[in-house]
């Protein structure tokens, strides 16, 4: 009953090195297990660790590489790699928020690939000098909102870009958990930074959550936000930022929707839902349960549709396994990286029409989601007044 | 399997009246369903259509009442009716909704109790004047959100006035169909008077169908709006109000929430749902699936609470029939009429404690609706800005 | 949003007794409730207890009737009646059931329409004889297994009956609930009877839950058992009869399926759902959400048909109130003590044809129950070996 | 809000060959990813195709590995790698049913460990014997059931051996797609063979999707099948096996239920569900969101338990990604392997206790399947009489 189906991977897989992502890091071997999938990827280096013996170690004995290609920084990798014939093509960055922007300016500038962890820097000017940076060097900017990868997504995505439901009135964004209802930070110091300004920037919740499907709004509808109107609370007193944050958003175009972003929702579970509601049809879609999208016509009951039908568009049809089989978030992040991989090797044979027919979180999202992001401070920090974004 | 419990009624049916509800009226009937079912009111007089003629043949062929207590008008009525011993206690009043302040006011000073549909009028001074004058006559005024008096309603209106959900947070409210997606007003008389401000009052669908939750939420909780922001669409462009709408609700004490109400939400039934987000537990209500209510405690996963199951609350426990056979609306309208005789008869025992004891939607709940109405105009018509309750 | 239809009602209602349903009865009112719904039916008489002074009582304070039609036994009625020139046209029998049969049986021979509660008989042969006497009478002999009167259910016949499912393949029948997973009969007298030979017959739960999903594919496909093989078990050890029981049965004409009911079945709230797998198309029913049929074309999704839509059939569209309003049990009822009624006057006018179109539980429903719960105890009670009906 | 948790991984990946899966190979992919998704596996060798240029290519082009590795057959490669020091240790085998029995017992003689495809033999005593070999040679021996490796499982596991739900009462398996409801094999030549006699064996879909929930009763509840009693159909006519069957089946001690696997059942993708009923509490899971476990302990209601949440077991607590990201069948297959690769590593260094202890599906499940299905085809084709198994 199973028929497993892959898209074409690439000849030769990209030569990647990571900055981060050493012993402790979780994260870091999500990067790897997405990257090796395919085997678009080889991790061939990496400056692993700030503390440059550990990140040596990390890197020669549990990944075996080879100990010259193990740096004790970015910078030090960087210009090495360079001079390789066989140097480095693209790296990953899982290292804390606040240094996204320099070792990303210093990769592009290095002429490679960059595949960033979200959020990708504290300020949208930031971000926008990385964007035309990147531009000028004709490099792939990935940025990790990993959600985006699943089919269900792309099938939302060509279903809303064929005009399936028509011009779009309404888009609900939620991301609600209640991991955080009570005061858990006294034992948990990775929630503790979160919570305050210095360490996170201008909100928690909203960023850490809210910009999900923030993200993924933007990737299925294409629509551009206008102004937003925001009101938050710090429930759990103590702490300085944000723990549930609502936000009224005002397209450009005249569609118009919520985002409702919180950490102190008893009972949710993850619960990041997006709906979006057209003239002639609405779109469902929970990360919970991502193997289905629910859909409605009009004067027609909802119905869900399942990954790997055959009566999914073609655009929607990478999934790696048969129908009914469940597919993980593990699956989309892989299915990210292939992409992010057939893009730079589209752009590395200067193919731009291939390059830019290709779907990934990319840049230009997360631009829209720092903007976002100081609208949302700027506005519930002066009476949920009107913000233009 | 099947226990069937009803809570005590009177001993003597009131004697009652409407006003409305003639041929052609499917409300009427409803009301008179309603009223009938656990024989506290009887039918004994009505001043049924605004033609004369055709209100007294309804009277008597179809409801079997005395010809001299059909009236051609509700003037006629009271005065007629207050003259006799056996005249009449109650009135329901099923008129267009620019007539209900008068008639309501006239049957109040005729010493009688009312039921009145909602919207109970269009300014929240008329509302707040007939308040005060059935405060003076000791008369019960019930207004029919007859959501409100499902079981399951009253299970949450305990859990949460008992603690069981701590300090409230979060409150979302919701109420959306896609009956109107499309122009279908052009086919639909009904539909044309309500999208219009002349007939309407200054709100579609926000007043329609936006204040039901709104009243759930406040019979629930008790908390009362302090200040709302609103935006609001006419999606199909020949409406003068609007079909969709979006609220931010801030409450005295610190929750705040949402309330959307549509009527271009394809795909959607009804959809009316309410979440209650507490500091420590979550209650989820929704319209079409009535007989459950989602209950999450801190920490634990959501479970549905049926009703009719032991571990209820005795408040919750008037089911007519046993768990597991579904309850309809009909059901939560019998409550309602219940509730509301059980009341009228403290009331002219003079017996105010058990009479502020029993639940049912009453004129204060009216009035928030009206107040809450207005402000909804006033902020939508002025960029959305934050309006005071 | 709401359009209530009604269908057509009688012009003059049907004189109504009751055998059974006075004081403590609970289904007693359950049945005046649904007659008296739609008024075609007027409650005139009865011999409501096997105490005749407390029937009197009853009939006179309770329900405001004549003292001189509060009979002491149903002998006396049904001849004191037989005299009245507006005697009594239909009775409703809530006796015991050991009673029905004799009771039954004298009202048809008293030229009375007969509704009665389930299980009709102990055995086939008596049912089979009332049967053939009802046909002779020109009487009409109504069963009130109330679940099959939903319009849902009319929808799925519908369905059925036109081919949209094509040539029904596997029919899945169940009724499970875990109201008596423990040994709660010693404090629930109620419940001690069902479970002993004596009193119930050959089953307890095959027959008590079991013949409700057996009575709805029956109504809905029209399909004849031709034989059943079937295990059950008494899994709390103290029970005379099973509290659990599985049924293998297949159809003439190549159908399969299977029925489950189980009074043990632990988180089960009533559970009552009926699969039909048909070789174009797959429809599913579910008591607790009786207001959604979920239906399933080939190669496409699984989607709910909700009541009161208009994508329905018109011979489902005999709701009471709007699309997304719930209708409960109680309404079920009404619909099918309104369908007797008009059977019953299309009888008395002679129009057989008329009779025959009308879609209620009747007899033939209940001799397959009895026939079936003989064949279940037959295979039971010998290593659950096949039995043909 | 992710927390990863690995489990410990073997310090030294066990050395590890294919057998099948070669180009074309669907199912051969999918080992390599799951085996290698911890590293407590490295693909050094294989016969990959029984085309042996093929076979070499494949090995040296695809999966980089050394020619004089990549072997014409299975025998050359047993007898070579045998003499190497650092020869293969475990083998996986996915090549047709036919041959599985071979090249197990050829695997086992040379000391191997195998994970092997299922259905593992045709015969119940070919697996007997296999087991009996592995046992004498103290080789681990998985048979590739991959459903049963989901976290959610093992806290079903746990549940049950706990005696959560107190003593079992009634399972049912279920595995029901509809994705063969018509006559699809025209153009479908793998299922051609699955539904004739020649290539499949006595059974098609009761052997193809029954066995998996089968497993997973068993590897949950550890209970025996004491006899069976089956029916079965092929509804598209002109397969010679069944496309849909049910199984009522008797456990020893007392427990019983049912079994029902079918290729027809429109509207249902996967529809692979287990529900055990116990005393005290009742379980039930879902293939298609095989995040949550349903359960309901006795008079309370059913709530969804979520993979990684704190209020689960430690031996449920094997989670690679925190709580509301899913999971997928990918992620459990990569559990198997890694469980298998304990129970292989404990076996080597001759630590029974531990090798006990590991949970994975193993070749006593695999008898249980086989021998459960010529129990069916016997009862089938035997007028669905009882057999003991």
């Amino acid at each position: 009953m199973t028929t497993m189906i892959r898209k074409e991977n690439l000849k030769t897989p990209l030569r990647w090195a990571q900055v981060g992502g050493g012993k402790g890091s979780q994260v870091g071997c999500f990067h790897r297990d997405a990257a090796h999938r395919d085997d678009n990827y080889k991790l061939v280096a990496g400056a692993f660790d700030i503390d440059a013996e550990r990140g040596l170690r990390f890197g020669v004995d549990e990944l075996g590489l080879d100990a010259d290609r193990c740096y004790p920084d970015y910078k030090t990798m960087f210009d090495t790699e360079a001079k390789r014939e066989d140097g480095i093509q693209v790296v990953s960055i899982t290292t804390p928020n606040s240094t996204h922007y320099e070792i990303a300016r210093s990769a592009i500038e290095h002429n490679l690939h960059v595949i960033c962890e979200k959020p990708l820097t504290f300020t949208a000017e930031e971000s926008l000098e990385l964007k035309e940076l990147a531009k000028q060097h004709n490099r792939v900017f990935g940025v990790t909102y990993g959600y985006s990868s699943y089919p269900t997504v792309a099938q939302a995505r060509e279903m809303v870009q064929r005009g399936d439901i028509g011009k779009i009135r309404v888009i609900h964004m939620q991301f609600s958990h209640g991991f955080h209802a009570a005061r858990v930070e006294d034992n948990d110091p990775g929630l503790q930074w979160r919570v305050t300004k210095k360490a996170s920037g201008p909100t928690y919740v909203l960023g850490d959550c809210g910009t999900h499907p923030l993200q993924m709004a933007r990737m299925i509808t294409g629509l551009e936000i206008d102004k937003i109107c925001c009101m938050r609370r710090s429930f759990v007193g103590t702490r300085e930022l944000e723990d549930d944050g609502h936000v009224m958003v005002q397209y450009k175009g005249g569609a118009y929707g919520t985002l409702w972003a919180s950490a102190v929702a008893v009972g949710h579970v993850h619960n990041q839902r997006i709906e979006i509601i057209g003239e002639k049809g609405t779109l469902q879609w929970w990360d919970e349960h991502p193997n289905q999208l629910m859909y409605a016509p009009i004067n027609e009951p909802f119905r869900p549709l399942d990954r790997a039908m055959s009566y999914l568009y073609e655009e929607a049809r990478f999934e790696r396994i048969g129908a009914g089989h469940p597919e993980g978030l593990y699956d989309a992040w892989a299915n990210m990286y292939r992409n992010m991989a057939l893009a730079m090797a589209a752009a590395d044979s200067d193919d731009q029409a291939t390059k830019a027919s290709i779907i990934y979180p990319n840049i230009d999202d997360a631009i829209e989601g720092v903007r976002f992001l100081e609208a949302c401070a700027e506005s519930a920090d002066n009476e949920s007044k009107w913000v233009t974004l």
